[in-house]
């Protein structure tokens, strides 16, 4: 079994990578796994022979194609610009996102073996007028670049599958919160930040109120879902292969509290509260709360509440964390 | 003003182009209208000295910038490869629908104007298990790549309309009846063929079953809808630019009756059924009744039924598809 990861030298792609040479794929045992990405790997990747990096631009569709070259079993394409980014440099939003993803579809299509591919999409398709909670059947009129690439590779997967060109699915994403490493340029980075450095002893930015609920899942969460993606018949996902996965719904404020119970008082305080409009309009346009009963049917789980997250994060993440930081 | 008219040589083009001149658009009276499409225009066009044609590929960004170029007031971005084509061809429907529109956005966007965009929808955006009425809340799983391709150019409308490099609007144009001309790629080429053919003496083949209803508007009601267009404020959109047009439904079998009302029974003979499940499969998974309250609200009007249809195309159209067919 040979599996390709975009943007596998993120930290979701490593962390599934790390999973896949572990355990297997739910295919197969994993004979080559390929992480692809615009730079090298900025944590630490296991020493196996079966691992390689390639780096290159996702956009170039001949080292995209030599990555997903021949007896190339899987494809989980990862690789994003983010939405902050992508809102502010529209261009490269759209090279990545658009051009990046028609890309790799290509490639799957030219293998001619119908690979199974995992894309990962976001609750920043949603956008608009709202429903009390957000799903599959919720019409999708995003506000923002990064969530209109995303529903547009929602659509492509779809049709690239429905056509046989590759066996795909497309897994929206609740905000995933631990992410372990520095902030990136998401518009909800700061939602891992108010966790993260202050169990770290360092200070956070919190741009949005205590009140702003969000949906979230952790590291852990996401990357069983990718696992578990990949062994769904194409069948089972019916007339469209986007698929909402579950998360939970916690407040930014009982996420500072959470902080409180796991790393006392004085990381508390290290969260500090400066309001920042922008972040908050994106933040706030997102679903609060998700339904996700067409996943669940399919046996994709979420986190217990906000103390399991803070807790696996300092079980995986916090020593490595504390080494960055130092 | 400088109005632009993509796929402008086709039927819809030609006769908006016709409107125009006669009129004027909305935002003000025509000084230069550029047609432009792939070939040469088969139909005649009126002899008036604001009027050019421009031929080249839609997808050839230098030409399309060159044919938007400063002074352009207006665009209507109509060229693209029609549902059967795109379906069997997939590289040339995307090259066209998705590399196409995208040229056309970004020609539009390089103007720095904010130019107004008029982009035609189609009802293949809907798909897969639709509501007894389809309309702009819909859910969109498309069931065919040219769907797919419409759904991708609305979402790029919006995003780029809520940034402001342009000002656009897209149309999910109903099913329109009767096209002159010839037949043409579309799934739907049919439902004009079963009128125009037998009002000028043609048999013409029937593809679907009789009880096959189709939500249907005159070229009339659709180039009314393309006028109108032009003079909305961006603002009455909300968060989405795409809008569902009104159409009225009406099954096969009384669009042969009413031809039957028009040419009598020898016309009606000239209908010949022979079912075709690839095209039944296309036209059966597109709705049936639309809805269409916010378009009503905006000011845009529909017919009042199959007969009304028929008269039209038999006072604007039939002389000179006479004339074709002889």
């Amino acid at each position: 079994m040979r599996i390709v990861i975009t943007g596998g030298c993120g930290f979701l792609g490593r962390r599934l990578a790390i999973r896949l040479l572990q355990e297997g794929s739910a295919l197969g045992a994993i004979d080559d796994l390929v992480l692809f990405d615009h730079a090298a790997p900025a944590l630490p990747l296991p020493e196996d022979r079966r691992l390689a990096v390639v780096t290159g631009d996702i956009a170039d569709r001949a080292a995209v194609a030599r990555v997903i070259a021949p007896g190339t079993d899987a494809v989980y394409h990862l690789a994003a610009v983010v939405s902050a980014e992508a809102e502010t440099d529209t261009d490269l939003g759209y090279r990545v996102n658009i051009d990046g993803t028609r890309a790799v579809l290509d490639a799957c299509r030219a293998l001619g073996s119908r690979p199974r591919v995992v894309f990962t999409s976001s609750l920043a398709v949603y956008g608009g007028d709202l429903p009390p909670a957000a799903g599959d059947l919720t019409p999708l009129t995003p506000q923002n670049s990064y969530g209109v690439t995303k529903a547009i590779g929602e659509l492509l997967v779809t049709d690239y599958s429905r056509k046989g060109f590759i066996d795909g699915r497309a897994l929206r994403l609740p905000t995933v919160v631990v992410r372990p490493g520095r902030p990136n340029r998401a518009a909800t980075t700061f939602a891992s930040s108010i966790i993260r450095e202050p169990l770290c002893g360092q200070d956070a930015v919190c741009p949005v109120s205590p009140d702003m609920v969000m949906a979230v899942a952790s590291p852990r969460a996401v990357v069983n879902g990718l696992m578990h993606a990949l062994g769904i018949p194409g069948e089972a996902f019916g007339w469209s292969r986007a698929l909402q996965l579950p998360g939970f719904s916690v407040s930014v404020g009982e996420m500072a509290e959470a902080v409180r119970r796991a790393g006392g008082a004085a990381a508390f305080a290290r969260i500090k509260w400066q309001p920042d409009p922008l972040v908050a309009a994106i933040v706030g346009g997102v679903p609060r709360v998700l339904k996700a009963p067409r996943a669940e049917a399919l046996g994709f789980t979420c986190d217990s509440g906000i103390d399991e997250v803070v807790q696996n994060f300092i079980e995986d993440d916090l020593p490595l964390q504390r080494q960055l930081a130092g």
